[in-house]
């Protein structure tokens, strides 16, 4: 089990793409067929596991969510730490929090066009903290 | 491989927090550094990762998914089993029926605001049954 | 370690069975004890762990995601590979891409009404990649 924690600051809302990172912890775990997750430890952020050749398609799944979940919705009571903060949870629980994937080759076998991408969904930045396991 | 499988009475629609149980069989694998996963064998109640402290969060979510799914909704054909069944099956769609985590020195590697629920979505009381795998 | 990679061809937008070529996989496995992954490589078609005694759930899921994420609509900007490719990318993020499953007397442990299904959410005919991994 080889295992590291990625730590990333986010400039608030928006996705940022982290697949390098880690298809770096998986060559370094030397590990050839095995699995790997990525876990995130927070529950207004999240992952998203989509199109990594046009930027638009990120953001179209920003606007779309926008509109599904819209900050300050009268419908939410949990308003303590801002109109965007009841959203960010939602957005969180309807995309993924957690990402079991296939290790063949010492790499994590993404199809060629998925990218993994750290998903913030409070408009202020953030520290967030990712684990990433690797085991086989 | 250490598992372990639970069961839950639960009241109707709504969430109860399962991460103490969760928590519990980790310890008892013995596992100090690995994997758990958390599934439901269910296909009308689900997982939800998300705050742990205010419970007004998951009564939200209940409120957004009741809008977002509604009962009785027109749109639905499979309606022998009552108004809240085809919108069961689509909330635990769009929720977790699989959960996957890290282990780290015993323990679920929970953030400090995560715990784990089990997410009824049927209106009437239901027997649920959970398997809690560790590996490591 | 076990692994195989499967391929299906498609007939357009909707869901298709593969529980039983999971299984097979598990089954040709010989792990008694342990875990099974699905895990697609693809971003506009999913994973889906639903009902699989009346196919009009299904129908009614894809139903209720063609009102949710209409072809078309005009807040999506990327819309060069046409109407569906948008939609599809957002309903392929609000299912899952990766299903992890204990694994109990050689089989994967779904409950009596679980079953796993591929939905391709383009409207064309597409072929599709699914790696199914097992260890114990």
């Amino acid at each position: 089990m080889h295992r590291e924690e990625l730590r990333f600051e986010t400039p608030g809302r928006g996705t940022q793409e982290i697949t390098r990172e880690v298809q770096r912890v998986i060559a370094r775990s030397g590990i050839d067929a095995g699995m790997a997750n990525v876990f995130v430890h927070h529950t207004s952020c999240s992952l998203l596991l989509n199109e990594n050749a046009d930027p638009e398609v990120r953001r179209d799944f920003e606007r779309f969510l926008s509109r599904l979940v819209p900050d300050g919705d009268p419908l939410f009571r949990h308003t303590d730490e801002g109109p965007d903060d009841m959203p960010a949870h939602v957005r969180a629980a309807l995309t993924a929090t957690t990402l079991t994937l296939p290790v063949v080759g010492n790499r994590g076998a993404l199809g060629t066009w998925q990218g993994i991408y750290l998903f913030e969904h409070r408009t202020a930045p953030h520290r967030r903290r990712i684990t990433v396991s690797v085991w086989g």
